[in-house]
């Protein structure tokens, strides 16, 4: 395809994402969570489209949007290309739904050619969990993660899942049943906004994935000894502030060191009063890792480090844990194949970088490999109305993925 | 005295203190604010005490209560003795009340005996500032530092300090104008628990105050910025909580070096998610020194510094003075005076240490010499129902006041 062509449709996708942000619950802002008006009317408009690239289109059990491009060869399997159409509150117009639309309009650059393989292109109707608290149902019903007891969960109204399905056309008994298979299914490709500042740090636009980090989330609680700040000595202090801060310092120097990240989101002090030394210090730890084994030696070994300091202190540390998520990795030779795209489009060296962040990829390993492609977005921001990306990046992307589609074809 | 005598003068003023305790305008605790009708009826039990030890009693223009040995000359200075009698909300018995039991119970063994100069005995009835937000209203009228604009505050209720006066039976156009004067008084003695831990650390009953410390409270605001806490790597992050973290153990390093006392009592993190960097973080200081000159070098290095360390990580630093008052020192020579006692009377080296607490000699150095004597308390504890006295302290220093009468009489 020309570089003319390349931007016109780059040009076309844009338009075609400010549009969707027009199917939102928010007056001034996009707002579009599982099992709305906004949701439908969404797939909807998606599935018009998709119909115009000459997709078989359909709604699976739990929501989503599916455009088949039908191979010559029947007995062929499925490549499967998509990313999410929900969007948190006051969202970006690019999260999940730059994604969806790159994988209708490569559907539009290879009608009428033929593939020695199907492909199915996909809305996932709920990544982010915006309504129910839980995440990935979207994904997770294709990969065969659905869990029935989730039909349960009420949203802020009240709603169950299964009450918002039924609502919305579907059957909640059916929720999931149509899961993809291993052996039908060739792979999963997703393109996604990187979402952090990594590629526009490397003046680049788009990068390959090597894997989604695995995390886990501490809530510490620290404690010593409040006291008077005018009567009390340093030497004899039991100050958890301070214990906190030496932490906090820690926390940052031992990321550094073993190449993780790890963050303090989350700091409260008690009594909280300018005069009183703080008494008992709460915060939280997030920490993230591409490679699960490097996450479960870090964690076991920073939680060490922080007792010592604890008990260095004289003070006293406990621990529980809020959340983890293991680390997924992309297809060595699927990742090996963008990098050789990406070379090819940008006349730069690839640049190959974890996502921090979770995605429908990381479900969808279940089932199959995956394979990941980043474009920039501006300073990193997201789930932000000031999440934006060029348009040229766009084209870039656009080219990688209708060469990742022909290099499979091969 | 004898021994026997001493301890039960010490068993009298416990009962005392207890006796005090009661008039609260707390249930279950101890309350005694200022111009209340508590304030009214401790002070008429002190009046009745002092009238017993044989003094004259009067109230004074802002509600002091006073009692006097006068002396056989009548052209001699005054002594003045005292402390303050009210209390913070859920207090202990003998923050203040101790100093003025003492001094009463001193006047009691004093009783018959001439001295060659008058001894003023006083409750001051408001250290704390408890009802009206302003400290040291009673020492303050005494000392010529009874600002009139304070009239004009208003307490949690909406009455004025001059309404709450008149209310009292005073005559809010007199408070403060019967002063005292530096030619009639000779010195102010106080003695007070310490409300640290120093004295139960070196297993000593009392202590020599060399001075109060002074201080200063500052506020900071440290901004970075907010991201995602698995997407932006280490290396581009500007995170507000470890630039916190950094400063905080900083302070803590910087005062243990410069021998003075910093606290970080609050932390406050924005926007407070645990997976997302700190964009701003708020947290107080508070510094404190017995030499005003260490405090001011202190502060002015200690902001260069922490302005450095936000330079250094591309934060924004910023800070505002929430409080500041002068350190002020006791007389040397009444500090020797009060070393030699408590060296005659505990047998072991004495102990001088500086008062990081406010009292009210901090105020009465305006019109006269200072001297104050600690005595230990458990744990440190104040302000607090947990505050504590061992009956032999209060022994040690009822001797060692009763002495320091003595030898300035020589």
């Amino acid at each position: 395809m020309s570089i003319k062509n390349t931007q016109q449709s780059a040009a076309k996708i844009m338009q075609w994402a400010d549009k969707l942000a027009n199917f939102s619950a928010m007056p001034d802002g996009l707002l579009r969570a599982y099992l709305t008006p906004e949701h439908k009317l969404a797939h909807q408009q998606l599935a018009d489209w998709m119909e115009q690239a000459g997709l078989i289109t359909w709604e699976d059990s739990v929501g989503n949007q599916w455009g088949r491009k039908e191979s010559p060869n029947p007995t062929m399997p499925t490549l499967l290309i998509g990313s999410h159409s929900d969007t948190v509150a006051n969202a970006g117009k690019y999260d999940g739904n730059l994604g969806v639309l790159l994988a209708l309009e490569a559907m539009f650059q290879l009608q009428g050619e033929a593939l020695p393989f199907h492909v199915d292109i996909v809305a996932f109707a709920d990544e982010e969990g915006t309504r129910f608290n839980t995440t990935l149902i979207g994904s997770s019903a294709v990969a065969g993660c659905f869990q029935p007891d989730w039909l349960a969960i009420e949203d802020a109204q009240g709603i169950s899942m299964a009450q918002a399905m039924r609502d919305f056309g579907l059957d909640p008994e059916l929720a999931g049943k149509d899961q993809k298979n291993t052996d039908d299914t060739l792979a999963y490709l997703e393109v996604h906004i990187e979402q952090g500042p990594v590629l526009e740090d490397q003046d680049l636009p788009v990068g390959v994935v090597t894997g989604i980090a695995g995390a886990k989330r501490y809530q510490f609680k620290l404690k010593g000894m409040a006291g008077h700040a005018g009567t009390v000595p340093l030497a004899l202090r039991k100050d958890a502030m301070s214990g906190a801060a030496q932490m906090i310092c820690h926390i940052e120097k031992f990321a550094f060191e073993n190449q993780i990240v790890a963050t303090v989101g989350r700091c409260e002090v008690f009594p909280a009063a300018v005069n009183v030394i703080a008494g008992e210090v709460h915060f939280t730890v997030d920490i993230r890792s591409q490679s699960q084994s490097t996450l479960e030696r870090c964690c076991e070994q920073l939680l060490k480090d922080l007792n010592h300091i604890s008990e260095q202190r004289q003070l006293q540390l406990s621990h529980e844990k809020l959340y983890e998520a293991e680390a997924v990795l992309c297809d060595d030779s699927l990742q090996k194949q963008w990098g050789e795209i990406v070379k090819h489009h940008t006349q730069k060296t690839p640049c190959f970088l974890s996502s921090g962040a979770g995605h429908d990829a990381m479900v969808m390993t279940n089932i199959t490999n995956i394979a990941m492609l980043f474009v920039r977005c501006e300073k990193g921001i997201s789930h932000n109305p000031r999440e934006q990306v060029i348009e040229s990046d766009v084209a870039v992307a656009l080219d990688c993925l209708v060469d990742m589609i022909k290099k499979l074809s091969k």
